[in-house]
């Protein structure tokens, strides 16, 4: 069996845990939103390649949810100490090393691809990873501030507003001259199934869906596309989906995001939806199904990627 | 007084602090050499700039002689742990948030002059800080490696080979397009007193002079030029001085550099030069004086300093 799956960065490689705790390494194609990407400090940083990357190979802070196991920030320190900006970034020790070799490599004319499967070379995340482009695309957050209406990046958005300005909508600069990175069409053209992981619909899954040929290659492929919500009881899990589904018009429901994604008969994307056991959704054209989704274990997950190919099969 | 120090690193910013103890600090300049300056992992390293910096303001590592204290190292185990290289430099890590911040600045069009400038407003060494020139120079090693002749960078031949391959020769690849920076003439030509601290008469002092105007600057300058020497009872106090002065036919003896510099009546440097209370040297057209030269607490250095001022006035 082939499968690809789409996915953004913690929640995306939570459910990867489970796809390989499901089926083995070799049948896995992880393809990764880059949409938060940004350069900071001089740092080319990669917030949900690095989390699929370290999450899969245990390398992981799992009660952070994010960053390196034993990280330490006295990179961060420093930096406040020398009044460099911006200071709300969290730039751990270890995520620096990271950071350098990323950045080094892409100056030297490596692709993202490349640097992603050299530094998995250290990491061996067990599946094949892959950006969803080498080309730069930032999501940006329309938001007001100070008394004006400005695009700020995902990360400022994020991670210094913790999400509370009100988002009016979302920028991702550069995907219309995007392009799939190389594997990222082929991993969905000869999938058997395609997993929407139950990363954010907006600016994770919704990142890498507007990439150029990536909305067509699902549509056209054999494979089965199955998605699974990140709306639990009209909430996400984790992130912040409850405030960027507002600002596409979408409820923030299971049913309003599977309706969202759409049904494959209808131009849409989805031939199964699942959702959790206490929300009931109704997607027409899309087969829907209740089950626990908490990704509380591995093996938790690995049932819910279980039944997901059982809807597509 | 007007005083202008010619220092290189750890023994010139030891010096500098002597300096410091003994005059106010807005008389006094330092011109630092940067030939020792490198980039490495995508970061802009300027090794003897730091070492003044940090050793001014209290924040070097007293035992160790270079880099800060409390200095860790997570960065270059991760780095080493990628395989990337070089794996040979001790990359600090708060040693890194400094060269994020100078790579940085660098990389927006700021010469090293005013990202010195930036990082002393943190560091407030007292002193004038002044590299000698913004452009880039590097020193090279010639050395047989592995059956040929080739050119290594100083850090390389220093910090990986420990300066044990034999030095044929140095090139400072650069030199001879740099221009000082801005205020090192000036701080030259103004001066009453120009100090060579006892620093590397060849990789440090030797590559400043190298720059376009230095040399002429203290020609011509109304100061006296006072040395200290970095050699006693034959052999470099600290450093690597006694491998490098033989590749350039200086004898490893305070007479030896002394007479290196030369006499300023017969188109060298000093008026004056200072060797260790058990050193004897004779250097034709210099007055010589014999004093204790150790270093081994700020007091005893300033004690040394006056003597060099005494020298020149």
């Amino acid at each position: 069996m082939r499968i690809a799956v789409l996915a953004g960065g913690v929640g995306g490689a939570r459910f990867l845990r489970g796809v390989r705790a499901a089926r083995p390494d070799d049948e896995i194609t992880a393809v990764v939103n880059t949409g938060d990407d940004v350069t900071l400090h001089g740092l080319r940083i990669c917030p949900d390649l690095d989390s699929v990357m370290y999450t899969l190979s245990g390398a992981h802070d799992a009660e952070r949810g994010w960053g390196r196991a034993g990280e330490t920030w006295r990179i961060r320190e420093e930096l406040t100490a020398y009044g460099a900006e911006p200071s709300w970034f969290q730039l751990g020790d270890l995520d620096v090393a990271t950071h350098l070799v990323r950045t080094r490599m892409l100056d030297a004319g490596f692709s993202l691809s490349d640097v992603t499967a050299g530094l998995c070379e250290r990491w061996q995340p067990g599946v094949t990873l892959v950006p969803m482009s080498d080309d730069r695309v930032e999501t940006h957050v329309i938001v007001e501030l100070e008394g004006r209406r400005r695009a700020i990046h995902f990360q400022e958005w994020w991670v210094r507003h913790r999400a509370k300005l009100r988002a009016e909508g979302f920028v991702q600069i550069g995907v219309d001259e995007a392009v799939p990175a190389p594997g990222a069409l082929a991993a969905i053209s000869t999938a058997d199934v395609v997993l929407l992981a139950p990363s954010n619909p907006v600016v994770s899954i919704g990142t890498i869906l507007g990439v150029n040929g990536i909305r067509e290659a699902i549509a056209s492929s054999p494979a089965k596309v199955v998605g699974v919500s990140p709306i639990i009881g009209g909430k996400p899990v984790r992130g912040m989906a409850d405030a960027c589904l507002p600002a596409i018009g979408v409820p923030v429901s299971a049913e309003g995001v599977g309706r969202h994604y759409g049904a494959r008969s209808e131009g849409g994307l989805l031939d199964g939806w699942l959702v959790s056991e206490d929300d009931s959704a109704d997607v027409p054209g899309v087969e829907v199904r209740a089950i626990p989704l908490l990704m509380s274990s591995d093996e938790a997950t690995a049932a819910m990627v279980s039944t997901a190919l059982e809807l597509a099969s």
